[in-house]
């Protein structure tokens, strides 16, 4: 896979693939990042790429030539570029969309800064517009972060082991139960803080029984929409 | 706003405060940031810091001890301190929790990495515990970015254009209109992108009912469930 990154601060993105879980997986050539800058393709020679909005309205957007030509030449270079604009307005980013992504060669992520983006260059160029969650952020860098790390876990050869992607969240619309590491006891301060006794006891249906039903417990607590999604299933 | 986040990689959080729009803030004494790392806390003499789940199970949880330890010493820096959790068992942060959080004056961001944490730590010291969507990361550290970036834009100085925070995505649960900057006319490739021609006559009131009617539009196509919030409230 080759995430391609289009911003006009690649310096927030960067740093993230040197240090996690992904840059092994690029040391192991399962994936490939590249960072594009928008700025390098202005053709005003002050570098200026803002602009005010056309009819008014606060802030400035990202201005329409640049990006047009920066996006132009990642098209020219690979056809089968899959664009992603990470934009408020738009669909969210779910686990099934990280699932489909992850067999894609190559997503370039489109993130703005400022107000956002001219309307046409959306139009001319998106295959899918995502947003990360009702919630605003200072930029689209962050959410092209988070869609890229979702997406890659999903890749053979990322994660080491195989077999907790199946054991967690949002598989079957439940939230995974709780866990607990050794001691059993852990004592602190005069306090005891205790495991509940059936995970100590050695019986795998029983601890499972138990795991299912902490899961629905949780999921109903926190997240009653997932639970009824839930239901209608099982 | 003080942050402090406690993770087992803080190299992947710490260089976006170098280059963001919160860098500046940081510049301007309107933030301020702290990185714990758990590791540091542990009576291992091997620095481990995992262990397997208790019960069985895929994967490795953080152990209980340096984490425990960690924000024991954090908390009795500061009484105050907010201790968030970033899991994917979790209420979903939203808008309203960052226009919330941002009074608070120390938030202590908690990220787990391997399968998770040990549920007695949530217990013991989660003042909340926040999910940013229903997919799962590598780990909590882009999370606890999102929420702070998410934050931080409504403390007051950190983005220079007060007026734009009140014209975006999410108020009255609509998405925000399309925007456009000039030229009026984009001309490339023998292609000609245009603006909706209300944009250009300057009658203020006509293009702001023109937007009204676009975020309606996008938000009904994009997000049917805001837009029912929104059919709701007007």
């Amino acid at each position: 896979m080759k995430y391609t990154f289009v911003s006009l601060f690649p310096e927030l993105i960067e740093p993230y693939f040197q240090f996690s879980i992904l840059a092994k997986a690029k040391a192991k050539g399962i994936l490939e990042f590249a960072f594009v800058n928008p700025r390098n393709f202005t053709t005003n020679r002050h570098l200026k790429v803002d602009d005010y909005k056309i009819g008014g309205g606060a802030g400035l957007l990202l201005q329409t030539q640049p990006l047009y030509d920066c996006l132009t030449h990642i098209k020219n270079q690979d056809a089968n570029v899959h664009f992603i604009f990470l934009l408020p307005c738009a669909k969210t980013f779910k686990q099934v969309d990280a699932k489909r992504l992850c067999e894609k060669d190559h997503i370039c992520f489109v993130s703005s800064r400022y107000e956002g983006l001219d309307e046409r260059i959306v139009e001319e160029f998106a295959n899918e517009i995502f947003s990360i969650g009702d919630f605003i952020l200072t930029g689209g860098e962050l959410a092209s972060l988070v869609m890229s790390d979702a997406i890659s876990r999903n890749i053979k050869g990322v994660l080491g082991n195989s077999e907790s992607l199946n054991e967690e969240s949002f598989e079957n619309d439940l939230l995974e139960a709780p866990s607990f590491s050794k001691p059993f006891i852990f004592e602190k301060e005069n306090k005891k803080f205790y495991v509940p006794s059936e995970f100590l006891k050695g019986n795998h249906a029983k601890i499972t029984a138990l795991k299912t039903t902490l899961a629905s417990c949780k999921t109903k607590y926190f997240r009653p929409d997932l639970y009824q999604k839930h239901e209608r299933k099982f």
